[in-house]
């Protein structure tokens, strides 16, 4: 069974919540572990609506100190403690996050039942923040107006899939089995070698989805983001108003298809929207100019990183 | 004409949103003045979502530091500024509020581009916190986990409304016109006297409106309340948890109803309702057992104070 491997989009507005659009917040599933990346206000009401499992999330990433980004939090941790959560939690952000969480704990006397560890994240090199069975998180440094890092998360390994009608035809041994799932060929004592590939489906090609929200355009983020399968980059500004994008230091949806067509991913996803812009159908066709495979991100909308 | 004085309901949820409800929040209109009492998670949200002119708040009141009644200020605040708002606002809080919010705009860089005062509520003794033209707003010691107040707004005085057909009967001199709007009698200079119950509809009743959340049953709130015309009460729990009311400083439905009665206010509107009931209407009986004249408050409905 190949393990799901989805993002669902809670909110992709930039700052102002209109149109129908929630500040940044998406969960990235991988089989049974969630990733909660970004925490905008809203984000439990959300995560609710959506029905996404929330209590399953472990690890939470936040990107910068921009409070579209992280509002959420205190609500959040603070929900998780009136439902009676016991199981830890991770949040992974910048310095600073854990000052704003603990002032607030500290005046509304709230003691946490479970145990909330915070890790700061490296907004000058890239780093290895997470290993889980299958899959682990890579943070890396971004440009924009305050200390940011953007997310990976990567498959790390996949069983091989095997084909039944082969093993049932040659019926070789179970330790042979075992060795063709990691990838390996295998020789019985008696010297007789099974080899993998003929037992085996292909060699998978790891999955992987990667978030850059929010950044000015970069071309240095390219070789973080090379061959990824699922590229989320933010797209705040339309043509019109690239010379904002540039003083804000945030990105245009051309830029990002720019970005997503160096980098050679699969897909790109398009988000945090100005809220100067309700139709979006004009940015879609300026950043699929550049990078035919842009998609725009819908609000409670799951998308599959295939 | 009588000035518009209504409250709209944003939010009343205890704690976890859930249900459909959002946090407390509440916009209180007397005229043309807006004041927001309370602003959790969302509010910004639910202004837009139930078409509040949010731009004409100018005052802001937070009850006390527990995150269901605060957490959507600091959102708030900078949608105002990327709003370009250059009108000065007033934050009326508890100790801590100010450290809270500068805390988060210290990490975020954020200037604002609109003069930002706070103002410390005083948890022990009742204060004139605001007067406006017409109003004037009250803050009030309440009992909970936390220092805690509740607000009132009063009308201060109201206009003498003219009695149209009595003034063309008579036709009294202009400054007896004016002088009738004041509750006043008028002398000519010829000594003649206008008696200004002879020309205004009777002295109006002043309005007056009370919010309380959150606060354990307190009978020490009912000299505070005194023939109000419409309380809000937190209502956090039904009589099945009367005891787990008192263990989380808040209020039962009937407790509620008991206070309302005391003070023999006009009418009582419950909110704050626990996660634990979807259907309220249990809830309301055993409010109306109490007091008659019992509300459900209900999110986006605006709700006359008469």
């Amino acid at each position: 069974m190949i393990p799901d491997f989805e993002v669902t989009i809670l909110g992709n507005t930039s700052s102002i919540p209109v149109h129908g659009r929630n500040p940044t917040a998406q969960v990235v599933r991988y089989h049974k572990d969630y990733f909660l990346i970004d925490c905008g206000e809203g984000t439990q009401i959300q995560l609710q609506r959506f029905k996404v499992k929330s209590s399953r999330i472990e690890n939470i990433f936040i990107s910068h100190l921009h409070g579209d980004h992280y509002l959420g939090l205190v609500g959040l941790l603070s929900s998780y403690n009136l439902n009676g959560r016991t199981k830890p939690l991770t949040i992974f952000g910048p310095k600073g996050l854990d000052e704003i969480i603990t002032t607030q704990f500290r005046w509304s006397n709230t003691r946490l039942g479970y145990p909330l560890e915070f890790i700061q994240t490296n907004p000058h090199h890239s780093e290895v923040i997470l290993e889980k069975q299958g899959v682990k998180v890579i943070s890396f440094p971004m440009k924009h107006r305050l200390p940011t890092t953007g997310f990976k998360v990567l498959e790390k390994e996949r069983k091989r899939r095997l084909i039944k009608e082969k093993l049932e035809e040659a019926n070789p041994p179970i330790e042979a089995i075992k060795a063709f799932r990691e990838g390996k060929d295998y020789s019985s004592d008696s010297g007789k070698t099974y080899l993998v590939d003929d037992f085996a489906y292909p060699e998978p090609k790891l999955r992987s989805y990667a978030f850059c929200s929010d950044t000015i355009y970069d071309e240095g983020l390219v070789p973080y983001l090379q061959d990824m399968s699922l590229l989320y980059h933010e797209s705040t500004f339309m043509d019109d108003q690239q010379e904002r994008a540039k003083i804000t230091y945030h990105s245009t949806a051309r830029e990002a298809a720019k970005i997503a067509k160096m980098a050679n991913v699969g897909e790109l996803l398009l988000g945090h929207f100005s809220s100067r812009y309700n139709d979006l159908s004009e940015m879609l066709v300026e950043a699929k100019s550049e990078f035919e495979k842009s998609i725009l991100s819908e609000q409670g909308q799951t998308y599959s990183i295939s």
